[in-house]
């Protein structure tokens, strides 16, 4: 489980860095970033954030557009933003339908021929908190947070792994993906025809079962172009009514589904997690 | 002088919006943006920083990664961020030496063929805020700002007319560009080989003269790769003890030239500007 520094930039008192590490749950090169708050320079452990970025990401839109830096530096938390997927010349891809790199849904694909590379759960789930857990000062304390399809995954981590994470939150999330075009495409390629294995990825039928709970936090814009036909975050709502979920949905008139609507209450999410968390 | 809306995003209660236009300085079709703070909403007209971009950058960089929005929503100032150059396939332009389409460096070419369009300090300084008061509920305050080649237009344009500007601040400018390869390469190819022109758009020599001073801020990485042979932020400390120009110099140690300064120290320029602007 080694790691190999990419980059360094000093950020808000703290480090942004990124690295390079082989995975073998995805058999391949990764690449991940890393804010590690000024608070670890003193010898202390801090908690950790995941975050899990959207369609055509990388571990770099998160780091650069949202401002995240300022919070995790004054709360003392580490965040850390992987891939959206395996990468590299040799990994199947199919860009033409939005599928392959950086499109990896979060899934263990079960389909060849993706089934051989894009393992985005395991890899989150495990390899990349061992990894970070190995090379770096975090505590035992983590949440974990995502935009769109990193909205969709980082709901679907935490409630299939409710006692790692001590709170969840998402923008914009895919939150019932078997019912809606952009997550039908992606279950049916990795996972194949059958919905029954689609709904161990669908937040909507998690949550309506839910019996050990995670605080969770939702934001999203109403003038979110993809809101009634691809996020449906009515459907989120009443999936937690339904477990009595604790979910707290704030829906914002005028905001989008760009890093503008994330950027704005950041601050909020990180308040949020942190107090989860400390 | 109309525009054309491009794109709107909410954000932070304001709105970020792009637009183009054609400008009779550079003789081809420009794009610009603008945040609009909240307060405009209640019919208030507000105070404006100008925001010019390093070599490379569009409108977007700063816009998307120096998370200014939140302080200009919270002090209620309009940012204002035009493109680094002018643009379009009818443009000379020269990617093989770093000259051309996105490194105006915010002077008006005297040589051929450079003359005809690449009369940045004009636009910045004349055009552009003819365009801004026409179309945008802005009072008569203003400020200027910018990052590196940026810095060196803020600096420049400020001083050239402290009249016209409150304050001025920059991060990593290229405080002596007479002599330093950066600005010979650019000064040579914009205006010619007779130095006394350069002189004009040198922030050192302008600042060794001045007689009317604008409140000046500038931040500095110290780990910044072109510290010592392009920047030179000594040469710049060196030049304000000759006028006596109110200069506030920050230099910050492991700092890099990256937008993760600029967001680390964006918080104290609006502060700096808005205890001018207000």
């Amino acid at each position: 489980m080694t790691i190999e520094n990419i980059s360094v930039n000093k950020s808000f008192g703290g480090w942004h860095k990124q690295y390079s590490h082989y995975s073998n749950i995805l058999n391949c090169t990764m690449q991940f970033a890393i804010f590690l708050p000024p608070q670890v320079v003193c010898g202390k452990k801090v908690p950790v954030i995941y975050w899990l970025s959207d369609v055509s990401c990388t571990d770099e839109n998160f780091m650069q557009k949202a401002g995240v830096q300022r919070l995790a530096a004054e709360l003392g938390v580490a965040i850390v933003a992987p891939d959206t997927s395996p990468r590299g010349d040799d990994i199947i891809d199919d860009v033409e339908h939005g599928l392959g790199q950086g499109a990896g849904f979060y899934v263990n694909a079960t389909q060849a021929p993706w089934n051989r590379h894009y393992q985005m759960y395991d890899y989150v789930v495990d390899e990349l908190p061992k990894l970070i857990e190995t090379h770096f000062p975090i505590n035992e304390k983590s949440a974990i947070s995502g935009h769109s399809m990193g909205g969709h995954g980082a709901l679907v981590i935490a409630m299939r792994n409710p006692e790692r994470y001590q709170s969840v939150s998402a923008f914009s999330p895919i939150s019932n993906p078997m019912d809606v075009p952009w997550g039908q495409k992606a279950f049916t390629a990795y996972l194949g025809q059958d919905r029954e294995s689609w709904a161990s990825y669908d937040t909507c039928a998690l949550m309506r079962k839910a019996k050990h709970f995670v605080p969770a936090r939702v934001d999203q814009g109403e003038s979110d172009g993809s809101l009634d036909d691809q996020l449906t975050a009515k459907k989120l709502s009443d999936a937690a009514k339904v477990s009595g979920y604790p979910l707290e949905l704030n829906q914002h008139v005028d905001y989008d589904h760009s890093y503008y609507l994330i950027s704005s209450f950041i601050e909020q999410h990180l308040r949020f997690h942190a107090s989860h968390l400390n």
